[in-house]
């Protein structure tokens, strides 16, 4: 069985993607990635995609899910190192990574990260609903 | 083909292993160390094995390969993560790691990554010839 590690880096955890996620793989780093945020008290997830050729729907879908979960537990989620490709073959097929947001590598992520959590500010991209109320 | 991402968080990269280890794999991913050490100049690199059941004298030899070209293009490298069950195999097959230095998590192998090049004192392990020339 394929199990993606789970790498803490200070307040932050790191997870890079590199095995084709099925759906026993996805659940087990769901579970995983749970724990190690409860055990840790880390604010932070980093998910490196580098590896991946493509994003499908079913992969959209446990990013989403990740994000979710680690948002009730007070963490939060940036998906790190899409490739070009990947990036335009979402939005041919029309999938949006909801809740997810995104930077360029995982130090970029560590920046996006650190500032939402040091101002106490929302980060951009946190919610629908600012985007939806900002101008009433 | 797999490829294995390389990740810089700061003055280090990262790479966590995840994949079986091929020989066109394990040549990648040194071509890819080797051109990533020179384009951003870091000194340190961080191996993680939590994923690998099993280090056979071919990833054994990978892993001395990778320190050894780290080391001629001035980076440390550290391997962390490795499971008490691959330790115990490792001995029991009589390998040793040669020129590689370990640490238990990736937090720990920054530290002793800072650790050497912050006092600008050798490291402990770094060389077989200190360890001979100590007492003469």
């Amino acid at each position: 069985m394929d199990r993606v590690p789970v790498l803490k880096i200070g307040d932050t955890l790191l997870v890079s993607i590199q095995v084709d996620m099925e759906d026993q793989t996805a659940l087990q780093l769901q579970d995983d990635l749970a724990e190690r945020i409860v055990a840790t008290g880390c604010h932070g997830v980093i998910i490196d995609i580098t590896a991946l050729d493509i994003v499908d729907s079913f992969v959209g879908r446990t990013l989403s899910s990740i994000a979710a979960i680690s948002k009730v537990l007070d963490a939060d989620t940036v998906v790190v190192g899409m490739r070009p490709a990947v990036a335009i073959t979402l939005v041919e097929l029309g999938l949006s990574l909801q809740g997810i947001r995104t930077a360029l590598n995982v130090e970029r992520g560590m920046e996006l990260l650190a500032r939402g959590r040091g101002d106490g500010l929302p980060l951009p991209f946190d919610s629908d609903e600012d985007e939806l109320t900002a101008t009433p």
